[in-house]
């Protein structure tokens, strides 16, 4: 296999782009979305079986494997993909915006942050040279900058001002990454809802130079309207020959609106922590499995879904082990989650090359005003 | 397939047996270890899964498929094989047994036991009548007679009135049976560790007539001594043309013990409890993956193991997924335990067939004496 990283656009439509990011572990095809791994493991998943929806890549949580069981932990065994038993391409998060949103008592400075353990009180420190340490532990194939993102709403000079050192933060973690071959390092655009201030992160990063540029600071409570407006500029100051990804995104028509205004990448829990609360995403919108409707309804969820769930379990089964607590709920709806969003990505790629996204997403947006099945 | 329950010695060894169990959706292989998916789930495992460690059946619990989701749904939705996606044979038990053991108030009269659901406090009864069209409308391959047993220690006038009773609800469990071609109906033999009982109670099956004769009334906390003292005789009071099974057994010992004494069939929701509590189970007798010298340890559990769990993963992950509990981690060690649990049966079926069960069973005390692999 090629020891380099690279991404090869096949086909736009519009401004939705499909392509191929290249990795020594294995090629990602975009648009792409990455279930998460948070602690070494895509909770109620075998890996195989995430392979199996169709995911080319997981995304590793900095901040939580950091603190259990350690990088230090992790390297010493052989690194994170044979620590989970996942051999192709990991993206790790640089921990920021988890010590933000997880964390009580914290200390921002120029150098970094100072934080205690969600798990033990523990104080721990992360700054940009020691996030690209703890990912050079993992042995993560696409590592992310450490940057700071405040939570919206807030004032333009506080989002700028955070930016601004974010782009500081960001030439830090390019230089503590060093060179190294088939690893790759993307930068992370800041500015909140400001035109003006996503265009001077992104400028600062094109300067800096990555090979890969992330939208961050979205999906954080601005709603999908907001989101949208953004995306409408943001991934067009990014440089057009780079992956583009979006932080953290998102239910599946975030999802389709975010290809359409061109990024290639995205993550989001969404698919596998709404497994384990009954909620399951499919074509006709989004069911709760524990509704007393579906108590005896022999309907698979999706009659046209091949996932095991739907192949092999009636509504009125998954509505039984979800009542019952039962751990295969969790297994089963994960499962159908994770492959309605890895057949999305593969409709709209199929559609892309195809140059009929505009079609597809209006067969999208129908099939979802249809709503479910009647009740039984 | 053959529409008729029967059941083939094919060798001896000592009391030991092996032997096939035909029925219309499968064999039986004996000695054999049937897994527990009480609420139509084997805990944290697909039925598939259970299949791939080389359960041929599984039971299922009556009490609690009868509380939620109920006998008449499960029917309505085409029966238990169906509703849980398992083809194979179905053991279920009478609901008795746990009625006594799970639910706080109760009255126990000739004509049954009426309770309280633990769920929902609703009342419900439970009769041999009762318990037939239960496991009828679960469409069970192998239904166990409605009997009741009291908790050790209880005094021999308690220990012999109970058992009396038992054997009236066992005609009773007989006729409402009736015929029904390809299902078989288990006598269960009570009497406790009086052997006069025990043998009053198999005179009372016998002249009844049975498809099976199960061993009641033990591993409910006499001990293994005491329990095994109780096998020296019990199993030889059964007829040696039906299969004999030994209910609610036990530890990989207890289960080498009992087939040693001449048992056939066995069930034991401790190989899955113990998956989700880190207890794991080895030819090197018990681990408990929480413990800290596993936390850098990069071997597997078992380096002999072909399970998912030791083919894939270190005991320092394992150890990592249980302290994080990670659903992971109840999914791992659940497919070991109950992948050991079956090489535990294939070995005994084996050595039988090869007339060295003696042999076997001292490399099986010699291997768990030697205990776990020394820390790393
Ligand atoms: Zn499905
Ligand atoms: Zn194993």
């Amino acid at each position: 296999m090629d020891k380099t990283f690279s991404f090869s656009l096949n086909a736009t439509d519009g401004k939705a782009r499909t392509g191929v990011i290249s990795t020594p572990r294995g090629e990602i095809r975009t648009p792409a979305f990455m279930p998460v791994g948070t602690a070494a493991t895509v909770k109620a998943m075998l890996p195989e079986n995430v392979r199996a929806t169709g995911a080319d890549i997981l995304l590793g949580n900095t901040y939580h494997l950091m603190l259990r069981p350690t990088a230090e932990r992790i390297d010493r065994l052989g690194g994170l993909h044979d620590f989970m038993n996942w051999e192709r391409p990991i993206l790790t998060d640089s921990g920021g915006f988890q010590v933000m949103s997880l964390t009580a008592l914290r200390k921002i400075t120029e150098q970094g942050v100072r934080f205690k353990s969600h798990i033990d009180g523990s104080v721990h420190e992360l700054s940009p040279e020691r996030s690209m340490e703890i990912q050079r532990l993992l042995g993560s194939d696409i590592v992310m900058c450490f940057d700071e993102c405040p939570a919206l709403p807030a004032d333009r000079d506080r989002i700028a001002e955070s930016m601004r050192m974010s782009m500081r933060w960001a030439q830090r973690s390019r230089d503590a990454f060093g060179d190294r071959p088939g690893h790759a390092l993307f930068g992370i655009q800041q500015g909140g809802l400001e035109e003006d201030l996503r265009g001077e992160s992104a400028e600062a990063l094109r300067g800096i130079g990555f090979d890969g540029y992330a939208i961050g600071g979205l999906a954080v409570g601005e709603g999908q309207k907001a989101m949208f407006e953004t995306l409408d500029y943001a991934p067009d100051m990014l440089p057009t020959d780079k992956p583009r990804y979006l932080m953290g995104v998102g239910k599946p028509d975030d999802i389709v609106g975010a290809v359409k205004r061109g990024v290639d990448m995205m993550d989001c829990v969404l698919p596998s922590r709404s497994g384990r609360t009954g909620q399951v995403f499919t074509r006709r919108g989004v069911l709760n499995i524990k509704n007393a409707r579906h108590q005896d309804d022999p309907r698979p969820i999706d009659e046209h879904c091949n996932c095991p769930a739907c192949a092999n379990y009636s509504r009125a089964y998954l509505h039984h082990v979800f009542r019952a607590q039962e751990i295969i709920s969790s297994m089963l709806l994960t499962w159908h989650n994770l492959h309605y969003y890895q057949e999305i990505m593969q409709g709209m790629r199929d559609a892309i090359a195809a140059g009929r996204f505009a079609a597809w997403e209006a067969d999208f947006h129908a099939e979802r005003a249809a709503g479910d099945i009647e009740p039984v």
